[in-house]
């Protein structure tokens, strides 16, 4: 039932119905069903629109546990995937677009995916500060964005650069190593 | 007579005039002058939209050139106080909203303005490479987005996150010396 309620929506989104002419009760009418279902599951038009982006994505990871290194590795590539499928898939592309001009669903976006995928990889970085891995002085949010960073800059910001296979562990290997040449590592600032 | 003629748009655009609303005839109206004079220094609007935008935004830095991390900081801290420009002046955020949804204007920021910045700490990074700051393996281009990945995706992606006065020198010495414990620095994967 809650999968074709959001397959329904898909298919609108897809020809081309824009996300602001959406209503609950096209929505219903679209999947055959009554408005009732359709809040007995969701709160409102925001919560429903995140569940079809996440339907519409790749799905969340599963995190291997076995190393800082071996999850950041999973979380990054699945970022990348996501790129991809963002500049491959009109629908995410043309939904993104539109989610950023519409406030409450931004929101509710931000809040149930965007927030709890940032708490996972600081919940690795500080793992990985606990076994060894990871400097401990080193600020797990600034951290955060040195991995994040580069694949968001090329994902959101920067359509037509590269997100090359391997890109997520050239990233969590340079930035673990360092920019200086080896032969200088000991000496500070 | 150029500069009356930037404060003139820059005037109607803190009125709250739309960009797709300026035609070279309401600009020329308000600083006085004949299309004929506008169109002699500008080609169209396009251009003329990007020196008001240049005009609005904190001046591009003079590099001290004394080394690569130099260099860096003083461009990373341009980069932090643009996004904080950004952030304080209605006018700003307005008009970047609004480029994104013209694109040739978009275009025409694109490269006159972001190329250039982003050739220029290309630049940088390679004489870094040439005089032994940077490790001579590292491709440049992930290089450059390591570094300016986390002050754009704070600037652009994530508005309420901290933009806190050090946090080039932060940036930069933490991807020089990389996340590594030092103690295990010497092991390589």
């Amino acid at each position: 039932m809650e999968r074709a309620i959001l397959e329904g929506v898909i298919g609108l989104l897809e020809e081309g119905v824009p996300l602001a002419e959406l209503s609950i009760e096209r929505i219903a009418r679209t999947a055959g069903v009554g408005k009732a279902t359709i809040y007995r599951r969701w709160s409102g038009k925001e919560e429903l629109f995140v569940d079809v982006i996440r339907a519409a994505e790749p799905p969340e990871p599963e995190l291997p546990g076995t190393s800082m290194r071996d999850d950041l590795l999973v979380l990054l590539e699945n970022l990348r995937q996501r790129g991809l499928a963002s500049r491959s898939s009109a629908l995410l592309h043309n939904v993104h677009a539109q989610m950023k001009s519409n406030p409450k669903i931004w929101a509710a976006y931000h809040e149930n995916v965007i927030a709890p995928r940032r708490a996972l990889v600081l919940d690795v970085l500080r793992r990985g500060q606990l076994n060894g891995e990871l400097r401990p002085d080193v600020d797990v949010e600034l951290a955060n964005d040195l991995f994040v960073g580069p694949v968001l800059v090329r994902s959101v910001l920067r359509p037509d650069a590269d997100l090359p296979a391997g890109l997520a562990e050239d990233i969590v290997d340079t930035v673990m190593a360092g920019l200086r040449p080896v032969s200088s590592t000991v000496s500070q600032h």
